[in-house]
C-alpha cells in the first residue's frame, strides 16, 4: 500500500492517532534515549543510511526507530513475531515518515514476506530481536551480504543462533551483542520480562497469584526475574532446570526445585523462559491439574508444545481474550496469548523505563557499527563496558540517584597488589 | 427498556453472550460459591424473595447474583460506582433473568435514579457495597424501610457508616457486617485489593514498578496488601498514616513512614486506601515531581481531591485510555480511572478466588437474615466464627490442602487452666 | 543466702559487672520505658508497695523492674522458665536493690520454690509471663489472695489460662492482659519472636537457612513472624496449622500448607510457635530425614514431645552447645535448648526494642491497678487503645518518624454516616 | 610447642575436645567434601605432598584440611585473620595430626610470624585467602618459589591483588581461582555473607533489624547477599556503590541508593562489603546518629577506618562482648569485632552447607594443580564449568533434588541456528 509517499503495508493508517498517544506516553518515560536522541539530532550520523529494524512493534520500539530517523536514517521495519505488533503505532511510524510491514496476526507467510520487504529496501545496518532477518540474509537473501556494514541483536535467542554461525565461520557481517549488556540483560530480562509476565497473565485471566503453585521454566535471567515478580504477588514458586548451578541457585532463593514431571502434577499456573523448545509437552499436559494456565515468556512459541496440546484435547475454544480452553475431557488446561510472548501478546511489552536502556544500547551499538565500519570481523562484538556505565549513569540521573566515586587514594588501593593487609 | 420480559436498563443486550465467557470463566475459579450455589439450588431457600443488590456489577458479582436467583430469589440490581460495571455482563444478566439497571459511565444522577429503580422492586433483603442503597432507604424511600428483612454489607467504608448509624439509633433494619468476617476482609481487602490495584496501574500505564518510589496512603488491610504488592514488584514503598499503632507496623515492615507533605516531595506513584477524604490535596500537588501518577484504591473517589487537581490544572487531557494528564504548567500529574477504584475503573476488580469467598459470606449471610426475620435488632450483627471457618475449610478443600486437627488431649490442654507448666 | 542487706539467691554475685554492661547496653535502646522511668522517678508512684515478679529474668527484664523500683516499689522477682535466667543480669539486680530468687538451670523443684520465695515477700502487685504465678495463688497461696490488688500478664498463653479461670469465676483478683495490647502482640509477638527465633536458631546451629524446608507449627502472630523471618533468610517455609483461616492465610502469603505429618517427612529445620502440646511427637518423629534440627519458640518446652523423642532414641548426647543429638539407630535428630523458647534459651530473647514496648505496657499497667484498686472486678483487663497509642507515637518519635494528622473536616467526615459518595 | 609429635603454636592444647564435637557438626553438613574425601581417602592423591594453608581456622575450614590430609597431604595450617581463628578447632587439628600455627588474638607481628612458620615447611601447594601468603612468598621467601607447584585462592580480595600481579608479570607460580567458580561466589559471598553478617550482628547486639535504616557499603555479590537478608529481617535497606551498573541493580530491587554522605546521616545500622579501604571515614562518623552500630563483612579491616574513629572519640570502652563504644562527646558509636569481618570475628563464619561448596572447590582445585604440575603458566586460572556443574549436582543429590535434562533434540536445537522460528 502507499500511504502518501510512503510504501508500507499496515493494518489500517487511521489508528495512527492512537499510535500517537502511545508514543508520547512511552516517551515521557525513556529519558536516556531522549538524551541520544538529543544528540542524533544534532548529529544526524545516520545521514544517508538506511537501517532495517525487526523488533517487536510497539511504543517503544517506535521511539527507537523515530530517535535513528532522526539521526539522519531512512528506517524500513517490520515485527519480529506474527502476534506482538501493535496496529495503532505501526500506522503512527508511516507518518512518522518510516516505511513499515507490520500487522497483528500475520500469517506466517506474511510474517517472511514482510521480512523480505525489510531486506529490499538494502539496509546498511540490521536491527534484529531473535535473529530472523540476520538468518534470512545469511541463507536466502546472500546477495544482500555485501551491503551490510553489520547488524545489532536484541535477545538471548538470537545470541545463541549468532554465535553458533561465528563459530562455524557462517556469520558474514558483524554484529553487536545488545542481549549481553548488562544495562540490557540485568534490566531487561529480570525486571523487564518479571513484570511484564505477570501483567500480561493478571490482565489476561483476572485470577489471584497469591496462594497458587507457580511454575517457571528455566532460571535464567528472564526466569529469575519472573520467579521473583510471581513470589511478590504471593505465589509458592516452582522452579525446573537442566543446569545443575541455577537449579542450586534457585533452590537457595527459597524456591522448590523439581523435574517438568513432578511440577505439572501440582502447577496452577505454568510460565516458560527457557529460550529451548519443547519444555512443556504431552506428558505434562496428562499430568495437569484441572484449571492449569499455561504462558510463555521466552522468545519463540515453541517453549510450550501445541501440536502435542492440540492432538490431545477433544475441543479448543476461546473463553477470553486471548485464553483458548483445551478440553482434554477429563480437565480443561489454559493457553494464554497462543502460546507466544505473553508480555507481548497478552500485555504491552516491557515498561518503558527498560526498554530505555535495551534501546539506548541499540542506538549505541548502531552508531558503533557506523563508525566502524571495514574495521571489525564477521563476529559478535561484546558491549564495551563504558557504554553500560554511560547508559546507567544517565538513567540514575534521571531518577535523582546520586553515587559515590573512588578517591584517587581507593582507586590506587584496588590496582595495587603491594599493598598489604 | 425492556428486553423480553424482563424491564432492565443496560449499555447494550447485543454484549451478552462476552458477559457469558466472563462469567464462564469466573464461576470455574469460584469453588466455594459453587458449592453453596448447589445447596441453594436444591432447596431453593428464597422462594418468593426480592433481592436488591448494589454492588459492583462485574462477573463475579453475578455468580453472586446468579447464586441466589438459583435459590429462588427474584434478582434487582445496580451497580455501586459509576466507572465499575462492566456492560457485557449487564446485559448478560438480563439474559439470564435478572432485572438489571447499570452501566458503565453513569452520571451521578443517573446513579441516584438506578438506585431508585432497584429499591422500586420493593426488596426483602438489600445487598449493599458502601452503603449507598440503605442510606437511601433511610433517608428518601424510608416508606419501604418496613418491608425490609435486612441488609448486607460489603465494604469497610459502608460499615463506619453503617455503625454511625446504629450508634445514633438511626438504623432501621438489622444488617450483616460482611466486610469484617475474616474470610472477607483478610483475604479480599489484602491480597484482592493487593494485586487487582497493582493489575490496574501496570495495564494501563505500563510503567515499570520496580526502583519507583510507591506511596501507599493508609496501612489498613487494603494499605497492607498493596504495599505488600508494590514491593513484591520492586517498588520503594512509602506508608502515611494518621493511626501511630499501623504507622508502627509499617515501619517494621521495612517500609518508610512519612507525612504526606514529604511523601509528595518523592513519590513516583500514590495510591491511597484510606477510606477518608483528601488524602491528596493542592499542598501536594505543588510539590510534587513531574509526572507523579495518581491512583485510588479507596472506595469513594474523594480521596484524591479532583477538584483541587483540576483547579490547579491549565489544562486537562486524556492521554492514553484511562489517564488524565493534568499539566500544570511546571509538570504534568496523571490520575487513574478519574480517581475512581483502580481496580476496578482500570482493570477486572478483584480476583474471582478472593470475590467467591466474600460471595460466599454474602450467600451465607443473606439466609441468614431470612431465617432469622423478626428475631433481630436493628443492629450491625458480625459474621459468626463458624461461618468463616466453614468457607475457609471449603477454601482450603478446593485447593488440595489439608490442615491438622486437634486432638481431644490437646483440646482438653487449651481448655483447662489447672495443666501447668 | 544473703548478699549485704538484701537476702536472694542467684548463681554468683560476682557476675554483678557482667550484668550491668548487660542492662546499660539494653537501656540504651529502650526509649519508651526510659521516657516513663522518668516519669515514675519523679512521681515514686509506687512508693510502700511491693511487687512480685516472674519474666524471663534477663537485661531487658530487668530494666523494667529497675524503672518500678525507681517509682519506689520493692521488687521480689524470680524467673518464669528454667533456663532463661541470665545469672550476671540476676546477679546485679541484688547489687541494684532487688530481692532475686533465680538462676540458669533450675530444678522443676526450685523452680517452684523460687516461685514461692517471691509470694513470701507477700507482693501487693504481681506480673507474670504463663501465669505460674498467678496459679500459685489461686491454688497453694490461697491465703495471700487477700492482700493482691491484682496482676498484669505477659503472654498469649498465661492469658488463656486466665481467662478459663475468669469465665468460671475462679479468678479472684483484677489482671491486665498485657499481651493483648497492639503495641505488646503486633511487635512482641510478631517481630520480636520472628527474628529472636531465627537468631537463636542461627548461633546455635551454625547452618544455612536458604533452601531449607523450614517447617513453622502455627501461624498466629508468633508463627507468623518466624515464617516472615525464616522466608527472609531464605527458607522453604512450610505451616501447619489447625485453624482453616489462619491456615488460608498462610497459603496466600505464599507458604505452604499441610499437616505435620506430611511435614515431617521433608522438614530440615522444625519451629513449634502454637501453645499448645505435643505438636510434634512419636509418629512425627518416626517419618523425620536423619539431620533434622527441633527447636520451640512457643512458651512452654512441651510442643516438642520429648519423652516420646527420649524413648525413641538409642542414646543422647551434647553435641554443640545447646544441641542434644537423639540417636534413633537410622537418623539422628538434633534437639535445641532442651526443647525450651529457643530465643530465650539458646538466644538473649526478644531485642531491646521490642521489648521496650512490652515492658512500657507492664509499667503503665502496674500502675492502673495501683490507681483503681479496688474499683475493678476479678477480671481480665484489656489495655485503652489509648495507652497503645501513646506508646506508638512515644517509640515513632524516638525513630524520627513523624506522621500524619486528621484534619477536622477528615474527624467529621469519618463520624458522619450522612455524608455520601 | 611440642604437642606429641608435630611442632604446632596454639592457644590451648586441651581443648581439643570442643574443637572436635565442632568438627564433628561442620561435616554432618558437608555432604560435597565428604564425598570428595571418601575419593581421596582411598586414592591418596596428595601422597608426599605439603600443603600450606592460610584460611581462617574454624571448623569447616579444618574439614577441608583433613580432607586433604586423609588424601596423604601432609598439612601446615595458619589463619588469615588475627581474630578468626578458634582456638579449640585449631588444638583439635594439631590432635588430628596437622602442624599448627594459629590462634585468636594475634598480634601483626605474631600473624607474620606464624604466616613465615607455614611457608618454613616448604610446601608444595599453598591454599591462600587474601594472597598474604602468595604475597609474602612473592617478597620476603622468593628463597621457596622454585619449590612450589602452584596456589589456590579463596577470595575477591585475593583475586583482584593476584591479577594485578599477573599482569606485570611478577606473579611467579600458576593460582587457581577458586572465588570466581560458581559455585563459589554465587553462594559463598552472597548466601554465606549474607546470612553470616546478619547473624554475627544479631548474636552481637540483640538489637532488632526491622524498622532500622541498615546501610550496605558495595552492592556485589557479598552486599547483595547482606542487602537481601537485612530486607529479610526488616530493614529498610539503603546502598552506595560506586558503579553506576550495580546501583542501578540495587535501586531496582527496590533499595534505596545514595551516597555514603547521605546515607550517614540516617542509618542505624553500617555494613561494609566492598573489599576497598576507607569506606566509612571521619566525614562520615562525624554527621551519625547517636548509637549508629558499625560492621563490616568485607575482606580486611581497613573498610571502616577506625584510626580516623579513634581520633575522634574522646573515651573507647568495650560493652558487650565484640562491641567497643566510640564516646565522640556529643554521640556514641559502636563498633563491631574491632571492624574485622563481623560473621567471623562475632559469629562462627559461613555456614556449613555455604563452606562445603567453597571448600570442594578448593580440595579439587588443589588436585588440579598437582595433575597438571608443570603444565601451567604462571597465571590466574579459571575453575572449569564442569568442575562447577559436578559440585553443584552433588549438592542437589544432598538435598534430595531431582532436575531435568535436556532431551538430545533440545540439545540439537540449542545448537543448530538454522532451526528458525
Amino acid at each position: 500500500m502507499n500511504y502518501g509517499e510512503i510504501v508500507s503495508k499496515v493494518k489500517d493508517i487511521n489508528l495512527a492517532p492512537e499510535g500517537d498517544l502511545k508514543m508520547e506516553w512511552a516517551k515521557n518515560y525513556m529519558p536516556v534515549l531522549n538524551s541520544i536522541r538529543e544528540e542524533y539530532s544534532a548529529d544526524k550520523p545516520f545521514e544517508g543510511i538506511t537501517i532495517g529494524m525487526a523488533l517487536h512493534l510497539e511504543a517503544k520500539t517506535a521511539i527507537l526507530a523515530e530517535t535513528l530517523m532522526n539521526g539522519g536514517a531512512k528506517i524500513v521495519i517490520t515485527g519480529c513475531n506474527p502476534l506482538s505488533t501493535q496496529d495503532d503505532v505501526a500506522a503512527n511510524c508511516v507518518k512518522k515518515g518510516m516505511e513499515v510491514y507490520a500487522w497483528r496476526g500475520e500469517t506466517d507467510e506474511e510474517y517472511y514476506e514482510n521480512l523480505n520487504k525489510v531486506l529490499d529496501a538494502k539496509p546498511d545496518i540490521v536491527i534484529d530481536d531473535g535473529a530472523d532477518l540476520i538468518f534470512l540474509l545469511h541463507t536466502q537473501r546472500q546477495e544482500l551480504l555485501d551491503s551490510i556494514m553489520g547488524g545489532c541483536e536484541e535477545t538471548t535467542t538470537g545470541i545463541i543462533r549468532l554465535k553458533a554461525m561465528a563459530d562455524e565461520g557462517a556469520l558474514k557481517f558483524p554484529v553487536v551483542n545488545v542481549n549481553d549488556a548488562y544495562t540490557k540483560h540485568l534490566f531487561d530480562n529480570r525486571y523487564g520480562t518479571g513484570q511484564s509476565a505477570i501483567d500480561g497473565i493478571l490482565r489476561t485471566t483476572n485470577l489471584l497469584i497469591a496462594g497458587k503453585n507457580v511454575v517457571v521454566g528455566g532460571y535464567g535471567w528472564c526466569g529469575k526475574g519472573v520467579a521473583m515478580r510471581a513470589a511478590g504477588m504471593g505465589a509458592s514458586v516452582i522452579i525446573t532446570e537442566v543446569d545443575a548451578i541455577r537449579a542450586l541457585e534457585a533452590k537457595m532463593d527459597g524456591f522448590r526445585v523439581m523435574t517438568m514431571n513432578e511440577a505439572s502434577k501440582i502447577g496452577d499456573i505454568f510460565i516458560t523462559t527457557t529460550g529451548c523448545k519443547n519444555i512443556i509437552g504431552a506428558p505434562h499436559f496428562l499430568v495437569m491439574k484441572d484449571g492449569a494456565v499455561l504462558a510463555n515468556a521466552g522468545h519463540f512459541d515453541n517453549e510450550i508444545n501445541k501440536e502435542e496440546l492440540s492432538s490431545l484435547a477433544k475441543s479448543v475454544k476461546t473463553v477470553r481474550y486471548n485464553i483458548e480452553e483445551y478440553d482434554l475431557g477429563n480437565k480443561k488446561i489454559y493457553l494464554l496469548g497462543e502460546g507466544r510472548l505473553v508480555n507481548l501478546a497478552c500485555g504491552d511489552g516491557h515498561p518503558c523505563e527498560v526498554m530505555d536502556m535495551s534501546f539506548a544500547n541499540q542506538a549505541l551499538s548502531a552508531k558503533f557499527i557506523l563508525e566502524n565500519n571495514g574495521k571489525l570481523e564477521n563476529n559478535v562484538y561484546e558491549i564495551p563496558y563504558e557504554q553500560d556505565l554511560r547508559i546507567a549513569s544517565l538513567k540514575l540521573k534521571s531518577m535523582d540517584v546520586e553515587i559515590d566515586e573512588l578517591s584517587p587514594e581507593q582507586r590506587k588501593y584496588l590496582a595495587d597488589w603491594k599493598e598489604g593487609t
